[in-house]
């Protein structure tokens, strides 16, 4: 009689959270985990940064204006005008986290049934954040084979109705690494244009691009009333903890909305906006080694996973994950699998099955989301487990060469 | 074409920022503005907690989990006990402030279109927090000449529909500083009962009680399934800007539901955390300072208001606000008056119009609420020139005594 709300029944379990029982489980089997199932860097949160709010003198910890200290959105405006993001303080909302700004933007720009087309697979959460609008996720199918690049434009041009209200993309893509090219957020902004949709852009992988330059939407011309920027500090700097992300529109109208869903909850963190303001003090060249190692990560990453029978895995341009195609019937059986039924030398793997990134029941079955996030030593030998473990697993799909059939014995 | 939300449209400027600009405007004409009108204390935030967040040793400033640091929720649970509130760690939700504890309870136990009971005035925000979960406040008038005391039952159960899911008090009370007493609550505990209803009480006043013992909604029996606790340590600790609340209930089909929605912004601040915990570790002792220093300034306050001719105000019992009635004809428009056109000593006043804080159109005109949270001398220098602004007020709805006119010109 008590009852929980509907959208309450309809939020989905963290695609990410899913497998966390059966790795306790693991763990108390006295294994040791390796966890690419989470973007939590292991890089070092800048100790510059961190000294910044350590050194503070603080007397009262005060709320801040509900878009954010007047100081940090100076110099946040500065980092993205070094970016070729023409952007000024205020047209900045600084957030709780990323999240808190892609909720902003879906509860300012959508109606409850509006819909919002996502190249699919997507980040998981903006499932939950759709739910929490009360808005729907309309999917255009992005395909492995050709590096899960933007579909063909006309497949959004078919889906869009009269609820369309946006198109939302990330990038660097979350799941995928895809960066997109130039071309690509043309057509974007084209059918953005043309149909009146805002286009959300969460670039919170803006730095870690790998093989060709970044464009951000907001680098397209035309379209500055339309585009949402959703940024984070969390992947830049080493700092998930914090939460602190930004909510970036060029659109007034907008912007005021926006800035009232942010006044309902007075302020965003406030020590961690000292420590958001430090990090714009950062050298450009600051992201050159981190930028270096992940580089490193994601090609012996890469190299590992197509040299094992039956993996399928593009090269991901940015970010810090990798999207493969594993010849298993299932993997959340066989991630589940991982943690209670196998380990090699004492070790073994959690990964994070790709379903929850696919709005369409029954896609990404046999794919999952490998984070890059641990070091070359570590990672290699990750991936020795996951590579015994494709052998061992009774639920492949695909025959092996007889002499690796043979290796397991 | 490019439109806003209609929830957006909905959303309410906060009462609080609305004479912000005239306070700009003031200051520009070289006042000091004295800030009755937000409820940021000016009370030091402890220095051993902020010591905390700033000697801790962090190499990678992670996530947490999402229902916040097992750690942290350890003590806060205790603190609970303490109070003699009987949580566990795992009936916490730590969240970005008391904030984000009301829309995840709106967001978990409410359907769009659901109505959620409220006395009036209630604090301002709230309405920011229905709008944002599609949900309707049905408002029952509470009165400043019973000290805003708890409406009538039978005024609660005369506006109950089947889409009411929802009572939400705020106790000790903002804007009204009403405590509620144990009989208050118990008839609340009896209509959420007898009607399936949800309690939400937000307790973030909870350690400012100066004339009665505190009574919590979950110190009640027999509703535990019903109750949400929502907090905050932004007034308990002067610590407004850590944003770090907690979602607390013991209904365990809740508590799940509410943590896919913590799971959707993945954590809560991180550093914030550290400071939270740090602060569970204060001695019971530390609140008595406080305590001392809000009751003689409560008691100024009042005593100085209803010196004043024409000014009702009654006696609060808790938290830091004063609801003052004024003898004048629009408090937004006096407020306004007061920054752009009255200054006493080179200085004026902001104050809240409680306009805001009400449902019901036209309610509340006449109204203020005052905040507490400035210095004795500083207090009574604000109050001074409240009481000349109101005596040179040219909207004033009472005659004065022939004296004070005289002494006006």
């Amino acid at each position: 009689m008590l009852e929980v709300s509907k959208r309450g029944h309809a939020m989905p379990v963290s695609p990410f959270r899913k497998l966390l029982p059966h790795a306790e489980a693991a763990r108390k089997r006295g294994l040791k985990v390796h966890h690419l199932n989470i973007g939590q860097p292991d890089i070092e949160t800048p100790p510059a940064v961190l000294e910044a709010v350590q050194k503070a003198n603080i007397r009262v910890l005060e709320y801040s204006a509900s878009a954010g200290h007047e100081s940090y959105r100076q110099k946040l405006a500065a980092y993205y005008q070094r970016a070729g993001i023409d952007v000024t303080a205020d047209e900045i909302i600084v957030t709780a986290g990323g999240s808190e700004a892609i909720l902003f933007a879906m509860l300012s720009c959508l109606n409850p049934g509006d819909e919002v087309i996502m190249s699919e697979p997507f980040y998981g959460a903006y499932t939950a954040f759709t739910v929490a609008a009360g808005v729907h996720i309309v999917p255009v199918l992005a395909h492995i084979e050709n590096g899960f690049a933007l579909p063909p434009i006309g497949e959004f041009e078919r889906v869009i109705t009269p609820r369309t209200k946006a198109i939302l993309i990330c990038n660097p893509n979350n799941p995928t690494g895809h960066v997109y090219r130039r071309e690509e957020l043309e057509q974007l902004r084209d059918i953005c244009l043309r149909h009146h949709l805002y286009l959300f852009s969460d670039e919170a992988y803006r730095e870690f691009c790998y093989d060709s330059p970044y464009v951000s939407a907001l680098h397209l011309s035309g379209v500055d009333e339309h585009v949402v920027l959703l940024d984070t500090i969390s992947k830049r700097y080493s700092a998930c903890g914090a939460r602190l992300g930004a909510f970036v529109t060029k659109n007034k109208a907008l912007y005021a909305v926006a800035l009232k869903f942010a006044q309902m909850r007075i302020s965003p963190p406030g020590l961690a906006q000292l420590l958001g303001e430090a990090a714009t003090d950062l050298p450009p060249t600051y992201f050159d080694a981190t930028k270096t190692e992940y580089l490193a990560r994601r090609d012996l990453m890469v190299s590992r996973l197509r040299a094992m029978p039956g993996v399928e895995c593009p090269l991901p341009g940015g970010a810090f994950y990798v999207m493969a195609r594993l010849p298993v019937d299932d993997c959340e059986r066989f991630g589940q699998w991982l943690l209670e039924s196998f380990s090699y030398e004492n070790q073994t793997v959690m990964l994070t099955p790709a379903a929850g990134f696919y709005a369409t029941p029954g896609r990404g079955r046999d794919e999952v989301r490998l984070a890059y996030v641990l070091n070359l030593d570590t990672l290699d030998a990750a991936l020795t487990c996951l590579e015994k473990a494709l052998i061992a697993y009774p639920g492949r799909t695909q025959p092996l060469a007889p002499t690796l059939q043979a290796a397991t014995l």
